[in-house]
């Protein structure tokens, strides 16, 4: 899976729902992991003071939506999401999410992803599975 | 399950996330249903065009963690999501999300529901699970 | 979705894993819900004493794959289960498992199963997503 | 986590569901990763011919159940399958199921496991998150 050349990253997401709760990404490795953060902030968080589980949701989601477009766009094809299945192991109250996705299937009509988000001391606060459709 | 007496609806959430992608809370019916929405804007989409997958993840989290937390809150017990699983059955563009959270089991460690999301046609456009601990 | 007329239900699974466990299918609704129940014995049972989680995975597992199928195959397309959730709710140690499937979305790619397994006193025992890829 | 001495590998189940689909536990690592098989037999397989879902979501159940019963049993605890979430890759149509199940995470209250399936020519087939809880 090679990136368009022209991406830089860190990659600031800059349009849509990525912009507004602040997805960066950090890069996509020669293996197809793909690295991601969020930095915490007031407007990331529920009621209770800890980061929103729907945060995880949406990071995953986009992460592995992109890279899967980006992989088969070449082939005329799109990439959807199918399913998004988030564990919150362990809450996040300030500092930054990091999010590492790992291909785990590349098939023809479905590929899935592993997603595991840390915090700034490296504990995994949230895995998420996320099943993107090829078309 | 009574909601406080003091929350009128529909309440719009004012802090966090919720607020940060603007999820009203319609009202909760007597048999615990919960009903909610989203007005889409540009910020709720992905690149191309469709509404995020991490809004309908967001929103079921939010209704039914604070639905179960609103439940149980009386007896010294706290809410906290455990897992959400979405699935995406059909984009929505534009319009409102409409959901619909019904409480499946009401056990004593965890709750679990199922959320429907609709849009303004009515037609089934997501399907959530979330599962929250009570402890 | 028109079953076969040649099916009599109820139709007791004769080969494979459904017979080894035995899948007894009651019926399919004109809406297309299905019905079945298995029997519980010992070797259903995992060393707690309880039913095995595995024994509602496959319960849900068979009915949909079959009931969609028999639904597509007209149109000379097949189905293949893409994913099963199963949410544990209430042990069973004796009895049947009753179990209802129900079809949430038939789309062209994938069709979107909810199955309730209940106990002989119809409480929830288990709740069962499943997602079925049609080709 | 220490295997109680006297359980020696591998250890073919003999009483119950376990014992009915043929499981086999082939060890437990000093971390905590849990290996197990499947002969893969005529009476594993649904109507195409293909094993069928249920024993992929019936073997992780059981190791993952079973591996942290005896990391827990020590204290005083017990565990039991809270959620199951498989998802089908790859058919298997003959020889073994292999399964490796690695804990991601081992909270007070629930402990979450991944469980990888692979054929003889080692291609992930399956992916199971299983959650078990501890109380």
């Amino acid at each position: 899976m090679q990136p368009p050349t022209e991406i830089e990253f860190p990659m600031a997401m800059t349009i849509g729902f990525d912009a507004l709760y602040g997805l960066v990404i950090d890069g996509i490795d020669e293996d197809g992991t793909v690295r991601a953060h969020v930095d915490v902030d007031e407007h990331h968080k529920q009621p209770a003071g800890l980061v929103h589980g729907g945060v995880y949701a949406s990071i995953a989601e986009s992460m592995t939506s992109m890279a899967t477009h980006m992989a088969v766009a070449g082939d005329g094809r799109s990439a959807q999401g199918m399913s998004n299945q988030t564990s919150f192991l362990r809450p996040v109250f300030d500092g930054s999410v990091h999010a590492v996705a790992r291909p785990r299937h590349r098939g023809r009509t479905t590929w899935v992803w592993e997603v595991d988000m840390t915090d700034d001391q490296d504990r995994l606060c949230a895995m998420v599975r996320m099943t993107i459709a090829v078309r």
